[in-house]
């Protein structure tokens, strides 16, 4: 059994993973960690967890935790993560930190976009970028992975074959992005009330949404070449669920080729990436609860454009079913292990 | 493997039965039927089976489906199940109505109700009506299972302590039940519309709901006397869920009774049945996407009467979850095998 | 023109206040204050409000506000008002509390349910409790209106005519209400947030909620005996919205009225209410954003209980539309001036 | 009093109009049609209208109707509105089309994309279309008005200040709009039940959706150059309410205009349009049950693109308010009569 730990257990993503990992077959949950419930179960803070766990929230001390486990999840603001990260590492334990921290391969572009210095950008050169669909053979060898955000997630699984295969002009690519409330996290600030996201819709961040620079980040390492996006993100009145749509000028070359069957063929192997036939447009319901990402694809003939749309489940395959797909590829399991659910339709 | 069947696989309850049935570790799916969408395959209508499922629908042929099963599931209106139903049992299959009519020990009392002739008065009697919770004894040797309504389900499990242990005056049992809009089915109803129900909430066919007799047998039943309930249904913008607020006044006996340590003695060995502190009120978020029925009460020692809620996924516990905890009784399975399942929250 | 202001102007109530306001023939507004916005534009603050107002939020000053002021509306959290209604009133200005502060005749009463010493009981046993439809006489030559609940005006006006005309058993009153989330605030707090709220559904404060002692301090002084009632609020997803289902036993001469008959009657002048045929039970919608309550009712044969939903929009005639209401009687005005909307509907 | 009368009164379209034409000052409502409630009370179908307004709904009688009344709104399924409007028109009446039939100056587009043959192609020339901030003198003199549809409402507000001063590359314009389900009608089908909307989000109609040709149409006209631009609507889980994001590549002359001031100067005289300081972006609960649209922008430096956002409720801009808006133009009353509306927020 993986001896597996959660710093930040009682955020959302922190509560999906243990959804996830109680259940998973080779886990065992050995320690969550929590500022604001120390000392209380996890069961009495969130009692829809009742019969699945029996544990109690303790204060969060990574050497202790680092001892005690194989791999620990880090869901803290970010900011927060590097020097726990370190310690874990030195301990030759593995980590998968939810947070940005660890999500880029320069520093400095953190820090740009983040306004925050980075403690450690040796370490962030180090940690991978854990997309396993882009980077599996480079997750399989890491130490520190940095899962990635629930936007670029969803971008980049639908741009990736587009970019890889060279079918697009880089300079006109736009990510049109819709995210659910959840999110925005549990934290209670107006801007989330149900007053006010519900019966409502709104962009927020445009131009300066921190997802940007490791959607820019993975699509320059993919095509060799640096990558500007436009993206924006809007909040929709929802709990779960990402719908990206990306829209994209094609070359000469991506004139000529079938998209459809080059997506298909691109992604066959992926478990938990569906592309659709032509003409079906993936609703996010069809992913609610589950690791799967769902595409659909066509192009606009009359303006040369292709169009994209991505769905995942945020807080799973945009967070805390992905983290468990990269520890499954860390500790060589299959990737499918615990993460095997069918969408809650309707 | 359990060979299992279902008829009427594409409304709401077939597709949770499917979503249920492909991940049990003991059943095999043989086959679907559809009115609508026979000939299609079945993830091609519900994309969001991709990967779980292959099978096309068939038009219903009861005897062939009876042949090639071990069970079969009856996920149809009401009035369309008895003479399937029989032609089961006659194979010596088992059989689940989902629907209302194997619930009935007194097809005169389903008669008046529906107004519908019961087109088999005796399979109504020998059918069990399939409350694990209350009847599991009889379930576990029927051959026909009438699966019980949703509201009924939850109302039952609510009052089951107080009534068995003769605690409340029986006339004065108010049932005052909400419940999501997927109770309503998938038909394209007006009533049922995003635009009518979102941002709503009304009541409906009060003192006349069908679920009423059924809630009334099971606590004549249990009591030993005739009992009449007021039972008042209401429509909540909400998908999934099913609150249900029972009002009764004590007697002398229930006055002296600790209420709270009674029912959690009471169900302290039903997996399902989670069973909360004095003061803790359970929301239906607690169970979604699960077969648990979370119960929170009180006593209002102003008026002396107890205040019970029950929360249910009106699709799990108060359908497909149930039909499938009924299989496994009818093959000696336990009970929560298939059904261990982490609720969606948020 | 009278010369309007509102004190905590800023929250839900404080807010439908403003939109009722700005549009009101013979008010203009001269004073807006907030705790939390002081010195910002309320345009700015609620950029919705754009075009119709152009204030800048002042810091709470009773006397200077009084000064300037006809009439003054408190849209306070309870144990906030008391001081500034006081001075309001030594003006020989009106003032009208939305808060709970002059609700009750008896300030033991509030005492009691609020856990606050009330600082002038003197002052809430003149206040006059602002339900027009009952104490409308009363209304008109006060000097401080206490305006009603949420909860309590749509249980109030549900239960009037049967109290009124002693037609139950007043031992057998049960209210069970449902209210959309704005009835919280705009407080942040996690239980409002939309994660929590939608695709949910609770019951809360059973049996304690303040709510309970207004209800009976109406209901006992219409029907001269003192009435207890069971009241149980849940929290819906959805916005707006009050849903207030009351049951009762009738007496003899209840069993003997046509119910229908007596509340289309004894309604028949109020503007505000509307009562629907037997069998026609309001949705919530019906009402939204407007000044009306909505009435269904039915007799329960099987169990001699009459059955009576109300419908209000909580913010409007559960709040800031009852306060221009109360206005409009404090001033002579009709009293639907400034209220004649045609509700939101889909 | 303008004597008015609505065809086609009982989808969503129509109850709106009742709901701005029964205070409006200025309005008669002489008759109201509807197929499937002739011989209704228009408040027994819609209860939500009671005591607003008592009118049986008739069989549509074209002549009849153009004879009683002096403006005819026609809120009719396309393809249905010519050759009723034609007898208006012939009666020296004025009517207003909600639907496609009149938008097309050109009637062969209209037949190319609703795959429809055209009735009278010399009407559709002669009628104006509607949208009074780009086209208000024309639709001072015309008979017959095409009022918008709702994704273009949006759209080209957006777009009209960029376009009309050539400020952007014309081949990059991407319009991805978000709608709530109201704009799919009150027709029962599957896609538009709560249960398939709730808690999802999907594209639908991608590069084929009819209102394409329309903001073709205008731009071209706007510009002097033919437009093609990429259109994506979405489907929100909300019920009312667009927001559409529009995307373009700034040319030399949009790269060095201030972007902010030119669209506050160029809608300063539009009640109707508030656009919000650099930065705001707009949610379309700022808009909800009014005729405003709300305009946000921001040029994206990194990528050389104007990113702007309108948002309008669409059964108010875009449809029967902007169509109420006609009216008061067509007729020579202040634009905003009938049509001051505070918006529902929250």
């Amino acid at each position: 059994m993986i001896k597996a730990s959660v710093i930040g257990a009682t955020g959302y993503a922190g509560v999906e993973l243990i959804k996830l990992l109680v259940l998973h077959p080779h886990v065992e949950l050995v320690c969550l960690t929590s500022q604001s419930y120390a000392g209380q179960k996890i069961q009495d803070v969130y009692p829809h967890l009742r019969g699945f766990i029996d544990l109690e929230l303790q204060i969060q001390d990574a050497d202790k935790i680092g001892e005690l486990s194989d791999v620990v999840f880090l869901a803290l603001p970010h900011g927060h993560a590097v020097s726990t990260a370190e310690k874990i590492c030195a301990l030759g334990k593995k980590v998968i930190d939810l947070g940005a921290d660890l999500r880029f391969r320069d520093a400095k572009v953190y820090e740009d976009w983040y306004h925050v210095k980075h403690e450690n950008p040796l370490l962030s050169r180090e940690a991978v970028y854990g997309l396993p669909e882009i980077n599996r053979e480079r997750i399989r060898k890491a130490h520190a992975v940095g899962n990635p955000g629930c936007y670029p997630t969803s971008a980049l699984l639908a741009l990736y074959p587009l970019v890889k295969n060279k079918l697009i002009d880089l300079n006109t690519i736009i990510i049109d992005s819709k995210s659910g409330v959840s999110g925005a996290g549990r934290s209670a600030v107006v801007t989330s009330l149900y007053g006010e996201c519900a019966e409502s819709l709104k962009a927020y961040n445009v131009g300066k949404h921190r997802h940007t620079p490791e959607i820019e980040q993975e699509l320059s390492e993919i095509s060799g070449n640096r990558v500007y996006v436009s993206f924006t993100p809007h909040l929709i009145p929802m709990i779960r669920g990402i719908l990206t749509t990306v829209y994209a000028s094609l070359n000469e070359k991506g004139k000529e080729t079938d998209l459809s069957t080059l997506y298909h063929d691109h992604y066959q192997d992926e478990y938990f990436i569906r592309v659709h036939a032509k003409g079906v447009w993936p609703q996010t319901k069809w992913v609610t609860g589950t690791n799967f990402c769902d595409i659909g694809l066509d192009v606009d003939l009359r303006t040369n454009r292709v169009i994209v749309t991505a769905v995942i489940d945020n807080l799973v395959k945009g967070a805390a079913g992905q983290a468990v797909q990269n520890m499954n590829i860390l500790f060589n399991l299959p990737e499918k292990t615990g993460l095997e659910q069918v969408p809650l339709y309707p």
